[in-house]
């Protein structure tokens, strides 16, 4: 196990604009306030979704669309950077109508409602290619 | 994107009453700390549960009941004040014996038990109604 | 309720080790930082996993196992000592590829890839048997 101690160098609560998309409001806040280490939960709803599970044999995502209106029951993830660039690593516990969850990595997802709390670490985090999972891993 | 940097005035982990309510019980907590601004994670089991799903085209919460022992797997949330009063904002991912997962907003819940990471900020948060969602949110 | 203030020791972001046990992998970083409590989010992925549902009438713990990779979309849970020994006490939500979720209080998963935020606390926490529930409760 790799891990390391880590300071705060902020800490931000944020609702998420209707209409944007999920994941780019999150990363959109880290730009804003420079955050190259981040941890966040969220909750709120969207508009639809896409969401990927990792074929870990075949090391590649699949991804599942879901075009209707579903709460956003759970949401934890991170900001690192990824080539450069803030990368917000989303998972999403999501829920339909009757109740019925959803969940995987939210790669995208419209935002009708959310809101999140994030806390900004104060040494960078980058993500790297690990050769065992073919995975963009921190650490 | 509305969002604040926000100061931390206390930090509580709390063990819910059993057979008290999940959401009320986390108000109660608020309420004796005097959280007018907070966010928790939480987990534990309840006895039923009643959790609402936003109809984002009629702009109605729909109500669906639980009357089953369920696993509380997840639970993210933040407290505000709406109308004067501290208002526990819950989401939640519970679970049948099979391991299915059902989630949503969770209303109301009979704690089995309960543990609880209350944050609580210096800022009070108030809640508005939005008009293009027609929800009460903060910021 | 019961509850108390906390104090934070220090805060931690760790990467599980892909092929070791999700919760020993928990239990290991609160063993080698000393944490005697302590408050996690997690998410990732496993190659299995063993889930735990309570049955409240019974009182005891039921299991049921995932023999398939699995997204884990959700993980909250806390550290505390449980008969002088520290204990992750870990609930997840899990996903298949259709984006189906499984959820429950997980007592064992391979990790394919883990990314873990631990907050520790200066007070250690107790487990101790609780007569209504018989469960081992804090506080």
């Amino acid at each position: 196990m790799n891990y390391r101690e880590v300071e705060v160098a902020g800490e931000y609560l944020a609702r998420l604009e209707t209409g944007a998309d999920w994941r780019a409001e999150i990363e959109e806040l880290a730009d804003r306030e420079d955050v190259d280490a981040g941890w966040f939960t969220a909750l709120g709803a969207v508009e639809d979704a896409e969401l990927w599970y990792y074929d870990q044999d075949e090391q590649e995502y699949r991804s599942v669309e879901f075009e209707e209106p579903l709460e956003v029951a759970s949401c934890v993830g991170n900001v690192a950077l990824l080539e450069g660039d803030r990368f917000a690593h989303t998972h999403a516990v999501l829920s339909r109508r009757s109740g019925q969850a959803l969940a995987g990595h939210l790669n995208a997802g419209t935002v009708f409602s959310g809101e999140v709390y994030l806390r900004a670490f104060e040494t960078p985090m980058e993500r790297e290619r690990d050769d065992v999972t073919d995975l963009d891993l921190w650490l």
